[in-house]
Parts: structure tokens; sequence; C-alpha cells
């Protein structure tokens, strides 16, 4: 994956030991009291009532897919069940709740949540990093109702940013194309420092090819890129405050006995030089190119002449900044350095980097130089899916994005409205109802089923009770809309799968949790699965859930039985 | 400020230790390596090209209000003081850091880098909590260039989302007004974790009364608030369900000496003669209301007897929670218990906290309870400013909201554009053009000035240079728009107030930290100075902003002499 056109790269994985330690730090406010108030509440109505025993089930899910689309990624599992195993009140925490709920709670209450483990939690998940919709649960909690309950807010908030942020991050990644590198650049504009580390991981995880954010690639093992910005740039007037103009030769890259040091040559002047011809060749006043942003190019080669990447837009891309770089780039190469590229911060950058295209091209067809054709353009600049689908409409020259807002607060939208429901106790199936008839719960335990056509695609996501055999391949299966009556279709499935796996059960994690490189892995091949017209970023077409009709019936039936019939007068 | 008509609230005020352990435990991810990238690739760069001793100033501000409004607060400054103390790349930061640069960096630098501080760093801010504007500065930090790079990214992260999120708390407060209560019930949809911790911290800032998060609550001592969620509801079939029958009375308040215990009292018969009664005097059929309804909410009254909320839209909110939770309030009464109120999450708010006011004061005129007519009524579900601001048009009788969603991730607008621009290397003025004007800096050191007028509203706020004598009391003053030639106006200011403080001098805070109270205040009283039609929502006035004309002309001739002239061909 890693290739030179990238900036810097992490280049060792971290020992483990050392990583979890760091895991767990980054995680600290992840804990039992990250929760709202009501939580505990109910926990002691729960517990006064006698509902100690009383075992519940919940699902997790969405009522609608993010950003006008329909498809959703799942995210966030991994953070749940490091919560799950985790998880306890400590002396501190009973103390804080003893100071906010009323004095008249009973004291063994507080001892109860003292104990109080996940030990006879269960939580069946979809994989982390699958395609996902609407009403489908992507998690089914059961065990003890309070402990459940307990969990509720935690669970929503370590999943509904992580999967709408890794669901943003795999639209950029579609509207780009597999070719482009996609960089998050969003710390700054984050919600909050560790709104930003969370975006950086799934914004990896979703398909962007690393972050500027070190530290997430501290903790998370991302790849992490930068180079310099206007500050930098601005913050040189001439070549006079050079503290150096020296560059040592490259070292060659065959395997020859060299005894002597490398030679080091005057590169200010190479560049200098470089400049007064380069400015012929593309027609470009060299006397108007600024001296600081050259000086401040100079710079940053002598510092990094493996890496030389420059920001060309501080002044003026086409008749300074282009210029600039291209100078001092053929100087990089007159030592054996290959440089890499520029990026553009302002401006129209499809026609800048058609610009910069075509500079490039001469550069390469005067001097014979096929690599100059290749150098990265990277584009930054408030760019969202729109702007690429546009820049990808005016042919634009860019290899490279840097995405920070948009990415990381998802301005499209910024909440992904995944709700915690209950839908039964003690097996007695619950329903909640509502006028809007997309917000009534789904009762009762369900089984679910992806449905697969023979070129490959999912077709459906059916919902089943418990009971119910699973669909079979070959064999039509009558899928119903849950709640639009004559919307049926029945569907002979080429593939069936059954969508949970158990990942919680008997106080510990049933298997060992995925890398964040499966995780990203799985986002690719999961989209894979989705055709199309699905995944398009204009009118998108549904995908369809369904119900079994079993199941429809079962709704239906406890909706009427909950519904009071009322009386008009 | 604590009424009887809210929920719980957090009563003692911690141990200051504890506190700040905790503190330090939330704030742990802020560190100097929460950065991009290019920050330390520009500390070498900059360290490599000899410019360890310059000095430099750079402007920390935003280009536009957030909201479509035409103010924003300042807020962030506290957290960016306490990364300043504890600034410090540590052993493991500076070996991962090597595992990222290329190999040919110095390790001098590194050695460099891990004695880095910033004692000889100064920083210059408004006053925390105060209202603010475009493109006057509202942090200025100055030192060695280096360091002060390095801090950039840490800096923007810390005020970019608190001050987006604390303004958008204060834009709800004056959307409901200063008697409604506003409670923040976000963080199931945050940002991440932190993003809800932030979120609950800021909106109480911002204005509002409490937050349903618990972890907040422990960490900064905010109001916590909570009663149930549907789930509690639903949870419950019907009264066999419930585990006890009895409650004790309440505790006579005068001071007799009772020798007895207060008598034990069948609760669950009580609440059901009460049904029955009401469901006559209010026209509701008693036997459609939702008997699992009935026993959430006595189970709920036995628990907390004294804080008697209830969610009342779990299956009809005037065919049978409105019934459920009047029975259960009447019979809590009896016993000498006074009940709280009602909340809805769904429907048509306005139309039901009308119905519901209407039966409120249908039982107090009956039963002669007065009390009865001020039970809260509180709102949730989805609510922004322009619901509020439509409901008000409306008429309804919401006393409370409970506001979620749109509040943490500022959905309106989730990104506040704060830059963190260089303005001068060792005196020397620097400007970053830009094809857009608005993205032209504006260069050198200055000072800041807020004028106002005889009735105590400000009028500009003013740019100046440092050597100009300040504005007077009573003496007009020519202002000028920074970029627009044509635009200017005399001001004649009956109070100048210089904006900025020095919060930070030879490695330590200048004075103690406000609390988050000191804020809070500090941002109503800063509003207060505000003109109510720069605060409307709808098309609200522009706040003016200006420069000197000393300053407009040193912007001015900076910007040509660094602007290159070009050739048409």
């Amino acid at each position: 994956m890693e290739t030179q056109d990238e900036m810097f790269s992490s280049r060792s994985s971290k020992d483990c030991q050392e990583r979890n330690a760091e895991l767990c730090l980054e995680n600290s406010v992840v804990q039992p009291l990250l929760t709202d108030l009501y939580q505990i509440t109910m926990a002691y109505a729960y517990w006064k009532s006698g509902k100690v025993n009383d075992i519940a089930s919940f699902d997790l899910y969405f009522r609608k897919n993010p950003f006008k689309g329909e498809f959703t990624i799942f995210s966030g599992l991994t953070d749940c069940l490091k919560f799950l195993e985790n998880f306890h009140y400590s002396e501190s925490d009973i103390s804080y709740l003893k100071t906010v709920l009323p004095s008249n709670v009973e004291p063994e209450f507080f001892e109860f949540l003292h104990q109080l483990t996940p030990r006879e939690v269960t939580v069946s998940a979809l994989a982390e990093g699958s395609v996902c919709f609407p009403r489908i649960p992507l998690m089914t909690i059961t065990g003890p109702l309070i402990i459940v309950q307990l969990l509720e807010t935690t669970f929503l908030t370590l999943v509904n940013y992580s999967s709408l942020i890794t669901t943003n991050a795999a639209r950029f990644r579609i509207a780009a194309g597999k070719d482009i590198k996609l960089l998050e650049f969003g710390l700054r504009r984050a919600q909050g420092p560790d709104g930003g580390l969370s975006a950086s991981r799934y914004a990896y995880i979703g398909g962007f090819d690393g972050t500027s954010n070190v530290l997430a690639g501290k903790l998370f093992g991302i790849p992490v890129r930068g180079t310099h910005a206007h500050a930098f740039v601005t913050s040189f007037t001439g070549l006079d405050e050079l503290a150096t103009r020296e560059l040592v030769m490259a070292e060659p890259v065959e395997n020859g006995d060299c005894d002597s040091a490398p030679p080091t040559k005057d590169f200010v002047t190479m560049c200098e030089d470089w400049r007064n011809q380069l400015g012929e060749d593309l027609s470009i006043l060299a006397s108007e190119a600024h001296d600081g942003e050259f000086a401040a190019f100079i710079s940053y080669a002598l510092a990094f002449p493996k890496q030389f990447i420059a920001l060309i837009d501080t002044y003026d891309v086409t008749r300074s900044g282009i210029l600039n770089f291209c100078a001092v780039a053929m100087a990089l190469n007159d030592l054996g350095y290959k440089p890499q590229g520029i990026r553009i911060d302002s401006g129209d950058l499809a026609y800048l980097s058609c610009v910069v295209k075509e500079q490039f091209d001469r550069v390469a067809a005067k001097y014979d130089m096929e690599w100059f054709k290749d150098l990265v353009i990277t584009a930054s600049n408030d760019i969202n899916e729109e702007t690429i689908l546009s820049l990808n409409e005016q042919g634009h020259k860019i290899t490279a994005f840097g995405i920070g807002t948009h990415l990381v607060t998802c301005q499209r939208q910024p909440a992904l409205g995944c709700v915690f429901k209950l839908v039964s106790v003690n097996n007695k199936p619950k329903i909640k109802l509502s006028q809007d008839v997309q917000k009534i719960t789904m009762p009762g335990q369900k089984e679910a089923f992806r449905l697969y056509s023979s070129d490959g695609h999912a077709l459906i996501d059916l919902l089943q009770r418990p009971g119910e055999e699973p669909p079979q391949v070959g064999k039509r299966v009558l899928c119903r809309h849950p709640f639009e009556e004559s919307k049926r279709a029945y569907v002979m499935p080429h593939k069936v799968e059954s969508m949970y796996k158990l990942v919680w059960a008997e106080g510990k994690m049933t298997e060992e949790l995925p890398t964040i490189s499966d995780i990203r892995q799985q986002v690719q091949m999961s989209l894979k699965t989705l055709r199309q017209d699905h995944k398009r970023s204009l009118n998108p077409t549904p995908y369809k859930v369904g119900v079994s009709d079993d199941l429809y019936h079962f709704i239906h039936d406890l909706w009427l039985e909950n519904a009071p019939i009322g009386e008009l007068s």
C-alpha cells in the first residue's frame, strides 16, 4: 500500500503492551458514569420494584441512513466491548451518585451498583465494518434489565459517531475513487480533542490513507502525514535568512563501496539558477516570484530533501508558488533526491491543479524527465463530497485530497440517530408506539439474514422471529415491509448469510478483537457486495429491509393490543 | 437559582484535589502530540534554518460568526492555559516521533523537542465567556517561533468547539427566554465520548441549567438531571408486577415531636381510585389508559416520591399518559408529597403542552389545588433553535426543554472556523495573501478596543497598531473597514474598554483561572452589552469591526509589497 508519493509514514508497529496502556489512557472517560442520569434513576426504580432478576433484550439500531445516502457502516463495536470489559462503578462514582440521588434512596442500592458486572449480559452484533441499514439492529443486548439499561447511553455514544464518521469516510472514498490518496486533516475543527482522535481513527477505517493527527498515529498505528503551513512560508522574507546554503548529495542507491562521503553542494545557488532558467521555460517572471516563499521552500528541502512537498498558494500559485517549487525540485533532482509534489489550499482547485499539471508536463518534456509528470498534486480547503464530485466532472489533476472540517464534523449531517430500544422482558415482547410510524419499535428478539443474488450482490436484509426456519438458498421466501401492508416481495436467495455473531457472553469477549486493519478491510469488502446504485451520491436506490410474514403479523397484533382505542365525541 | 421544579441536582461541591485529579484524567488526550504532523516537520525545518531564537506572534481568530448569527462567545481559554501548564514531550512521544520523521533528522532536534517548554511564551486574550466578532483576535500568542507554531492545532481544537457550543447554548437561551429551564440531553448523539463531555460543560457555560451527563456532573460540578425513558415504561405490563403497594407518608415539614413513625398507605389502591375519579373529571376512559404505563409511573413514584416526573408519551399522551400521571400525582399529594411534572418526547409539542396544561388547570380548579397549575411540562425530541422560536409563536405551555442532538453537534453549523495566523516574526509584520479577500491576514501585533455608546451598548471593536494612542472617551475616532476603502465612520465612545488581558507569561498563568460559574456569568453579562438587533435570530444586524486609519494603511502597503504584479500577454 505504501508508495513513494506519500509523505511521511509511521514505520514501526508499537510495542503492544505500551499501546494498550495508551489506549486505556485515551479511553479514560469511557466509564460507567459516562451516561444519562435517568439510567441510574431507572435502575433504582427497577431495583425497588423487584426487577433485579428480570431479563431484557434491547436492540441498537438507526432509522435513517445519513448524508441522504442508502447505506451506513457499522463501527464502534470494539469500543463497546472494551467498555464492558472494564465496567465497574468505583468508590468515587458511588460517592458522587450519593450526592446526586435523593437522600431517601436505600443504601443497599448503592452496594448493588458497586457490585454490578456485565457477567450475565450477552451481545450479538453485525461484524464491525459491515454495511448496515435502517431498522436492522446493529447489536442486540440481552441480560438483566438493570445492567442492560445502564449500558444504553455509553453504547450509543460509542456507536453513533464512529459509524457516522466511518460512513462519511467511505463516501469520500467512493466519490474520489480508489486511486486518489485521501488524508484526514480535521483535528483543529473536530468536536473536542477526543472527537478529533475518533475522527482520525474511523476515517482511516472508512478508507482514508492517513491522518495529520500525530496522537492518532501514536495511539492507533495510523499512518501520519504532513508538510508545512502558510505560516511557515510567511515566516521567511528572503534567502539571507537561510542558516545554511549547503546540501549533501543523496547516497547512491546502488551498493557501491564508497570510500568517501558524498560531496556537499551550494544548494541555494543551484535553486536560484534553476529559478531563472525555469522562469523562461514556464513563462513566469522570476523577479515576481516571492523570495520569502522561495526561501521557505529551500529551507524545507534542506530539512527534508527526500520528502519535499511544498504548499504553493501563499502568495500566488501561478506566478510564484509553482515556479519556486519547480526550481527547488530540479535542484534536489540534481543532487539525487526525488521531490514529491505540491499542495494547494485555496482558489479554484480544478483550474489550479490543471495549470500546475501543465507546468509539470512542460518541465518533464523540456528536460526529458518523466517523473516530473507524476508529482503529487494535493488539494485541501473545505472539501466535501460534492466538491469532489464537481471536481471530477470538471476534470481536475489532483492526486490527493486533504480533508478536514466536512469529514470530521460530518457537516452534512453531524449525528447518526442510533437508538437503544427495549424489545422484550422475560421473553415477553415489548413495543413502543408513536404517532410517527417510523418510531414504532420492532418487538421481541429477532434473527437477521442477508440474502444475496446470483451475481453476489446483497438483495435484502430480512428480520425473522427466532423460532422460524432460516431462509434457504434456492427457496422462495416472502419478505414484507414492516408497516406497509401492500409492500411484499418474494426473494429467491443464491446465498444466505446469518448476520449476527455472539460477541460477548459469560463476562468476556467470545473472540479476539479485530485489528483496525481488519475492520478497514471489512468496510471495503462489505461495500463491494452492495450494488452501485445503492452507493451513488445522487438519488441512490434504497436497499430493501423486510420482515417475515410471521414477524409482520406478530408486530401488528401487538400494536393493536397496546394502542388505546379512544372515543370520539 | 435552584427551584423546586427542577429534577435532581448535585448537592455538594467536590473535594478540590480529587476534582483536579479527575480533570487531569479527563484531559489526558490533551497533550503535545495532539497536533498535526506538519507542526513537527515545520519545527524541524525552522530548527535547521537556525530560527530557534526567532520571536513570532500569531493571532487566533475566526472569519464568520456561526449559525447565521452576528455574535460568538469565546471559550476554551482555560483548557489552553492548562495545556500550556503541562506542555512537555515525553520520552514515549519522542520515541514515536523518531519512527515518524525521516531517518536523516538530526538527533539534536529530538533533544531540543524534549527540552522544549512554553516558558518564553506570552498569551493575551479576551476574557473567557465574552462576546467576540470576526477578525478581532480572541488570543494573540507571542514567543519563540517554533514553540508557538507547535501550539497551533491544540489551541484551535480547544477553542473551536468550545466557542461553538457555548455560542449555540447562548442562542438557545436567547430563543427560550430566561424563565424556561434548559437541560442538555445530548451525550448519546455527541461526536465521541469527550465531545459529549465538552458539550455538557460548555452548554452550561452558555446558559443551560443542567445536563443529563453524569460524568460531566462529577467532573465539572454541573447540576445533573433525569427521570426515566420509554423503555422504563414499556418494561411494565400491569400492576401485578409491582413488588410493593405501600408508600410511607411524607414526614411533616413542621418540626413536630413525632414519637411514632409516619404511617404507610396502600399507594396502588389510592392511585387506582384516583384514576377512576380523574377519568371522569378529565373525560378520559380510565379503561383505555395503559396499565403498564400506570404501573411504571407508580413504580417510579414509589422510588422517587419527592421527585416524581413522568414521561407520558409512550402510548398516547391525551388518552393514557396524562390520566396515569394525574392519578399518581394526586395519590402522592394525598400522602404529603409534591409531584414535579411531566415530559413529552414526541408529537406536536405545542398542541400537546397546551392539552396537558388545560388538564392540569381542570384538576387544579376541581380540587382547588393551585400548585397543580405549576407542574413542570418538559419537552424534548429533536429540538433546535427554530423549533423553540416556532413554539413561541404558537403559544406553548412548555416550562423546560431537554435538548440533545442540535445542541451538542451544533447541527446547523458543526464547526467554527477559527484559524491561527502568523502576523509577525522578530517584529517584522507578516501577511498571508489570498484571492479570497476574507482570507487575507491582518499583519503585525495589534491592540483591540471595544467602544461603547452612551446607553451602555457595544458599538464597535477597533483594532489599532500598538504604538497608537488608545481611543478616548468623548473623543471622535475614525474607524475604517479593513478592506473596503469607502466604508468609514467616526465614533464618539462613551466608554472605552481595552480588550486583551495578559493571561500567560514567564511560564505560568498570570492570575487564577475563573471557575465555570464565573465564565457562565461572564457570558450573560457580556451578552447584555450587545444590542438586541445583533442577537436576534432572523437577519441580525452585523456588529461593526474596524481598524484605525493607521492600521488600514499599514495593511494595504504591506499587501501591495507582497503581491506579485504579473504580466498579461
